[in-house]
């Protein structure tokens, strides 16, 4: 029988496809009973695409140029849009009953099956706007005709951050307000420079992290860990533990020119 | 009769009355119907109570010190704690069924008198770990029972952020998970800083805010709005709302020494 759940995550390059490994492997050794599902698009090369069909169950080409007439439209009027459509291919999973995005850019610490028990639209709060949920970690229920609605809401509305996030929140706009248990707790998606903003919340509370989201324009694959990054012993850790996978799981198994673009940007 | 509900602020010096005068004057702008009540510390000059009262329906005078042989324990042991112990002293004020408290470095814009419709414990999320509320802005029912649970809390267990922050939170520790009426909308309760943060949700949503916060180090009346404030246009309109409040109704009144402190550090 095919798995009814599944974590879905999403890569268009080898750049975040190496965050899509690490991701796979870090839900693998943490004992996921769940499918491990990514989303690709042709920016991936076949190469990588090897790699990561050793540790997700299913791999799938999405290309949104083509798939849908809608998403045409939605790229046409919106061209600004085009990844943050891509991630919406999720809903298009439908084999799943109910599935959990992740960013290519988390890492898994702990078990989180849990996570199957919410429904949609379930996610931890933005730290930049925290009635905004991020959209790093969330639970949702495929389905085609939430696809469509989605898709449609872009090209009505289009996403006031021009990404999936302010798509995402303006289309579930109700989360703030309706119901906790949609409100995922912070330790499923805890964003990494949190430990600066308000250290001693981290020093209680963090030792509960389970997801770590390595959100910004500097991912783990971009630096090396160690004492070189500096200013948070704390941070580097969890880059540690990031590169501990990468070296342990990944790096072996690339060809040369795979393997060195990591720490190479 | 008494008044039932009130906003209640505090200042335990000169420099922080500036905040609570202009608060003040803030929330009689939007014609609350509620009563205002500020306590204060002897740290207060009398040239400065004598303000204070013109805008606050009452101003306590609460001495840690004296007040409680619970108090005085704490501060034995915690010396760390004074000024949030002295924040506790609102649940003191059982003339009233219920209050929300508004620290002095914050700003009404529009009426919030809604607030009184929520319970204890209701605030919003911070933006630093956001299963955290931000203590700067709170609707709670006074009770001397509850008084004594928080002093008897804070001998036990401290305060993991050394302020009235950590130690609420760990007392009201279920605010994250179990009823989303207690989750204020951020509106009530934004940080000025997070304009830059996340300047999208900002834009978006910056139109509806009820109450900004001053959070952090520098304070309204520690620098002249204008375009020495330089970055962000934004953050400087809400400084000049504060600064417009204290101009018109706040300089004219005090006595040159105590006008000289806006500004002057
Ligand atoms: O060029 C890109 C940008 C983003 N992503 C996917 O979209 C997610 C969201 O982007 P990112 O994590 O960079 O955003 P942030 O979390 O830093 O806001 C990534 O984790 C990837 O899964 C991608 O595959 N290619
Ligand atoms: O020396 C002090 C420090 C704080 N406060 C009161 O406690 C509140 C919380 O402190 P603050 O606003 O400085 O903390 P922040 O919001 O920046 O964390 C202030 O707004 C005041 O009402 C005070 O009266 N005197
Ligand atoms: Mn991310
Ligand atoms: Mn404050």
């Amino acid at each position: 029988m095919a798995a009814r759940e599944a974590f879905v995550t999403l890569a268009t390059n080898d750049s975040y496809s190496l965050g899509a490994l690490v991701l796979g492997h870090s839900l693998r050794n943490v004992g996921t009973t769940r499918a491990l599902h990514v989303l690709i698009t042709p920016g991936v090369t076949q190469a990588m695409r090897t790699q990561l069909s050793k540790v997700y169950d299913v791999v799938t080409l999405v290309d949104v140029l083509d798939s849908q007439d809608e998403a045409n439209l939605a790229l046409l009027s919106r061209p600004e849009l085009g990844v943050t459509l891509t991630k919406l291919h999720a809903w298009n999973l439908t084999t799943y009953t109910k599935a959990v995005f992740l960013d290519a850019d988390a890492l898994v610490l702990q078990n989180v099956d849990e996570l199957f028990d919410r429904d949609e639209l379930s996610a931890a709060p933005d730290v930049g706007w925290p009635d905004c949920f991020n959209t790093g970690v969330f639970v949702f229920r495929p389905s085609t005709q939430t696809f469509h609605a989605l898709i449609e809401h872009a090209v009505q509305k289009g996403s006031f951050d021009g990404g999936d996030q302010g798509l995402l929140n303006s289309f579930f706009s109700d989360w703030a307000t309706t119901d906790i248990r949609k409100h995922l707790p912070f330790i499923y998606n805890m964003v990494a420079t949190v430990v600066y903003s308000y250290a001693p919340a981290f020093k209680e509370y963090g030792k509960n992290v389970k997801i770590v989201h390595f959100l910004g324009s500097t991912k783990p694959w971009h630096q090396q860990a160690g004492p070189s990054t500096g200013s948070s012993a704390v941070l580097g850790n969890f880059l540690q533990m990031w590169w501990d996978l990468f070296n342990s799981h990944v790096r072996g198994q690339l060809e040369g020119n795979l393997a060195g673009l990591a720490g190479s940007f």
